[in-house]
């Protein structure tokens, strides 16, 4: 059985976008793969330093949120990088055969520093993120890794470190991972902006109440140029109906053909159709919502599932790291 | 008792050059305060990625040369960077607080920059170079670093990251640490060269044999426009008296004084000179010899030493680590 490394950097609670991005992959691949997830909490403090406190409260909601959309614990290894000090001589032994310029052309450091617009200003902990990265893999030797299709760059460096420490021991001590390209796909916002994220205000969280939803899809983005009911309307690119495909279920296929119609012909009112959206979510979030309320009242057992998880790759963690040492050979 | 924190980078064994600049210090302080002694051997990558296997040994050898000098594993405490995983987690956290400009400032990684002409071409983890000093340093909560005058900056970076972490969660985690200033001797190469120094090739080892120091003293420069024992020669600046000067006993203090008179007058020939450095020097080194030959025949007793400081460093470094998670609070 093949091992896939994944993970979250807990820097907020997870959405319906993350759960059309991996959440579903996730869950579907658990009975084929041995799975470990990380949770990249010291990593979140690249952008948290100076309020560390929610990225323990972060850690906690997107345990929950795995764990509600059906990740079994039995199937899925949890951890949190912050528990295993193994990771971090890794990457330190790593940063030793990877250049400064190189680290500077990683395609998730260039990306990030265009779009947040960090300049010249930003931490040594982000320009490590390739070590970092190559080590949270590595130290479980993970053979797959899922990604999007335009993001099979972002493991070309983790590639590099296998094969350059492999090459200079003579011994295959790490996998070079590969890309797992899924339907990665992308979720509109409630606001019509492309990309859901909690820094644009526009995100249902999986752990939304039903009152919530009710207010976040009552209060979404339609089609900008119908101004009343009897308007023609868009439903490309509408939200609503872009949530209505992604999350309704088999049986409300027919319904959903229907206010098709209607809302191209201008015979059915945005009100009326949101409504029938927040039924349909609140459906679809019903068995997440119970099974987060499961472990959400179990807080030994919660702790107890990462602890677990922590222990298990701390054990092969240092396993691998004894290796790596000993094939280097450079301690005494 | 204040705890000191001072090392040595394996990247070679030790000189008389080392002796004069640390080492006689180390010896000296070993009654008054708690010594933890730091083999830097992962950051020895930085020079040596290509060739791991020689940190071992050199590693190996460093420890023998302090012990040899009189160090006691009764007084002092020897750890290996690469034994405390604990170490390059609270380097990794330091990573969040420290930025990449400042690093880029730190005067190590200046002064290395240009005197090893690196360009733009560096390593990450030479770039790391100032975390991981403060995490040396900081896991055992050092307060007192051994540096030369001109070092004094050098701590600045470490003081720095302790007082931010401090101020940020409110507690006193980290000592700011303070520079003991101490006279860092400087000793001249057998070569006349200002600097010993292996890669200058004009270094005579702790380890070296009774016949090794007799060949290099019998080459070393001495005044270059002496050609005749009957020339006057010059005695300042002349290795072979800063060595007599350096390294006699008192004892012979008397004699000295006659051979530079002689030898300013045209009185002495070089080769004479040379001959009572040779036992000079093999005086000075026989308790050196000594004390390596017991540690070397006894390997378990080596290998002990190492481990038993290894371990309390990391019992200390996990309290350490465990202290700044829970007050910075990120960990879940």
């Amino acid at each position: 059985m093949k091992r896939i490394l994944t993970g979250d950097t807990p820097t907020g609670k997870l959405h319906l976008g993350h759960f059309v991005g991996t959440l579903e992959n996730r869950a579907k691949l658990q009975n084929e793969y041995e799975i470990f997830i990380l949770f990249a909490d010291t990593h979140a403090l690249t952008t948290l330093s100076s309020s560390p406190k929610l990225i323990a409260d972060y850690t906690r909601e997107v345990l929950l949120d795995n764990l509600s959309v059906g990740l079994d614990p039995k199937n899925v290894t949890f951890f949190a990088e912050s528990a295993i000090p193994q990771i971090y001589e890794i990457a330190a032994i790593f940063s030793m055969y990877v250049s400064h310029n190189r680290a500077l052309r990683n395609p998730t450091i260039k990306d990030e520093i265009i779009s947040k617009g960090l300049g010249d200003q930003f931490s040594l902990g982000f320009i490590n993120y390739p070590i970092y990265q190559a080590a949270d893999i590595l130290c479980v030797k993970g053979q797959l890794v899922p990604v999007g299709k335009d993001q099979e760059a972002h493991l070309e460096q983790t590639r590099e470190i296998a094969r350059e420490i492999n090459k200079l021991t003579g011994f295959d001590i790490f996998p070079e991972p590969q890309a797992l390209i899924g339907r990665v796909g992308k979720l509109v916002g409630t606001d019509g902006n492309p990309k859901m994220g909690k820094s644009l205000n526009n995100t249902i969280y999986l752990s939304d109440s039903k009152e919530e939803v009710e207010k976040k899809v009552m209060n979404m983005y339609t089609d900008p140029n119908r101004i009343h009911p009897t308007d023609p309307g868009k439903v490309e690119g509408n939200p609503v109906f872009i949530y209505l495909d992604n999350f309704s279920p088999g049986k409300d296929k027919d319904k959903i053909e229907e206010y098709k119609d209607k809302y191209r012909k201008g015979q059915v009112g945005d009100v009326e159709v949101k409504k029938f959206l927040v039924d349909v979510l609140n459906e679809f979030l019903g068995p997440i919502r119970e099974r987060r309320e499961t472990y959400k009242n179990k807080p030994d057992l919660l702790a107890s599932i990462l602890e677990e998880g922590n222990s298990k790759v701390r054990k092969i963690s240092t396993e691998t790291l004894e290796e790596l040492k000993q094939k280097l050979g450079f301690a005494f």
